[in-house]
């Protein structure tokens, strides 16, 4: 690690120590109010837990891609209030996207606490005959959130055109985030498996890479004035390769990780199924009767230890593991080269450089 | 029925007539456009079932309220371009919701036709292995739907100050609703019954009188310029009895209402144990053997045909249907008191007669 990626790092650091604070005291405040002004003790319990939910420990990273983009492109220091709580907005549909990501991916944990189903299962199993009802409440809790981000982005004094464009970014974003969310339902638990799909890039690209980095950084960017479709381009084009390399990076964490750093379970993406570039590489390096073998455990709706120990196995033996970690490194070194070419000012460039790095490491 | 009732009753379908067909083709226009832009195929398939399923028959109610209202204050005729695309963008919420509440109450039909998530059973369960598939794509469409919504709105070429003050509006209605979502499924199979309970009253303003009458019509003030809170009161103190009584006779269909008329059983109600006001009016009438027995009938989570027949006949027994008659006399009555305080303009208070009307009329 060179001195000057170390300082990016700091730098990122401390951004993220400036505005992380203020993110989550408006979204404190928010639920706050919410609880005060309801009339029903189910709503008040209801919005402590979606509070407590949407707290828990994050990196934030929409929002602080959305601030730095907007401090970059402005070319000054601070954020409105305004343009925090449109950023809020963002970190609030990502917690609604994550109640409903784990009602459909069954998880029983989020950020290592109970993931939100649960818990209303827990809290409200017994006023019901109905076994689902924890995740039939927690599904519209999901639009409480949502209406929760509207509000804010109703309430942010902002120049309306800008508002109107960051607006219109905004449902493209959530639109495109659910076709992923739909193509990764398909390729969870899939009946077959085509090595030359072009699902599991598809689904990097919509449920990350334009989600995460593209289309927070082009809110930031319309949010200071910005118009010109050639810098938008080029935003798309660092964004791209730096959020695919984000998937990758959580694909290969998901079944080599340390469940104690990466807070989740290091067999529940091959126990669920989860078509990634990952088992997509694997299955394209194996040939005939291995590759029948590995697809046909794969396939399983319900896995074995020794399944999961074959399937990992063989990720590594047929090289996927480190051709995936080499595509991660192709990717990271395209972000660097793309960032050069962004008419950003000096100090955004710099914590652009602390989310590469911290993207780069891949602790396995 | 006086020439005068009939009168409205031609007026507001004139009014229908008008509009319908500008919110079907925007919603018919807005789906087309994407399914043109979208390069893969399940997206083009999707958007187009999407788009069968909000250009369903359905009465449009929520935006005719709007559009009425915002007619009847601007004091004029016809509506800009901007103000229907807002008004469709609450039918798209309204679509959205309907999704919703078919897969919380597992309800097979919507409009005579297959549910959602059952047309993504049908067309995708081959594809995978997860029994759920139908339902866990149709909650992420119910997404893209409403994300629909939120683009119109974006796209809508409307005063800033109006729109925001819409925006609100529109949040706060996404909000209440599900909260009246939250407290149906809590009152849906519950494990047992409170004759005092609050519940049904506050579902039916929750989830039909604020959502279906009161919000759509501020809507229609704020964005004619109106900022009188005494005017938001007066909408307010018309559209809770008009919204109530909507659901009132709601409840009475879906036990005695003809299948062909409604286009749902008149049974799923009872079956889902659904706690209606007209249930909850049954159990208070009912004393001592007779109400255990009609709580534990009604408690079950399998009803048999004949729990079904004794249940209904319990209800007519106990005066309850009669008693929920009266009700929705009156709370029809205390409409028309209140309609004359608005300060409309005549024919949206002659449309606004007719929407009485058709709430007025039960066909049982």
């Amino acid at each position: 690690m060179t001195g000057k990626e170390q300082g990016s790092r700091d730098i990122f650091r401390r951004f993220s120590a400036d505005y992380v604070p203020q993110i989550d005291s408006l979204i404190t405040g928010l639920f706050e109010q919410r609880i005060a002004s309801s009339d029903a003790q189910f709503m008040k319990d209801m919005y402590a837990s979606v509070s407590e939910f949407c707290l828990r420990d994050g990196k934030r990273i929409r929002p602080l891609m959305l601030l730095n983009s907007f401090n970059g492109y402005r070319r000054g220091f601070g954020s409105a209030a305004g343009i925090i709580k449109l950023a809020t907005a963002v970190e609030l549909m990502h917690s609604f996207l994550l109640v409903q990501d784990d009602i459909i991916d069954r998880s029983e944990l989020r950020r290592g606490r109970k993931s939100l189903h649960i818990l209303m299962n827990d809290m409200y199993g017994k006023f019901s005959l109905n076994p689902a009802i924890g995740t039939d409440i927690a599904s519209v809790l999901a639009d409480v959130i949502f209406s929760c981000a509207v509000d804010l982005v109703a309430a942010a004094d902002v120049r309306s055109a800008y508002k109107n464009r960051f607006l219109q970014v905004f449902s493209k974003t959530y639109e495109m985030t659910a076709w992923g969310q739909i193509l990764d339902s398909l390729c969870t638990m899939p009946s077959s498996i085509d090595p030359q799909s072009d699902a599991p890039m598809r689904i990097s690209l919509m449920k990350t890479a334009y989600y995460t980095m593209v289309y927070p950084m082009i809110m930031g960017y319309v949010l200071s004035g910005g118009r010109n479709e050639r810098e938008k381009k080029r935003i798309e084009d660092f964004g791209v390769p730096l959020g695919v390399a984000f998937q990758v990076r959580d694909d290969l964490l998901g079944v080599f990780g340390v469940e104690g750093d990466t807070g989740k379970p290091n067999d529940s993406d091959i126990k669920e199924g989860k078509f990634t570039l990952l088992v997509q590489n694997a299955v394209a390096s194996l040939q005939g009767s291995e590759r029948a073998e590995f697809t046909a455990r794969f396939l399983k709706p319900e896995k074995s230890e020794l399944d999961v120990e074959y399937i990992r196995s063989m990720i590594i033996d047929s090289g996927a593991m480190n051709d995936t970690i080499t595509r991660h490194r192709e990717l990271i070194d395209e972000a660097r080269i793309k960032l050069d070419e962004l008419a950003l000012t000096g100090r955004s460039r710099e914590v652009l450089c602390g989310v590469i790095e911290s993207v780069e490491d891949i602790p396995v």
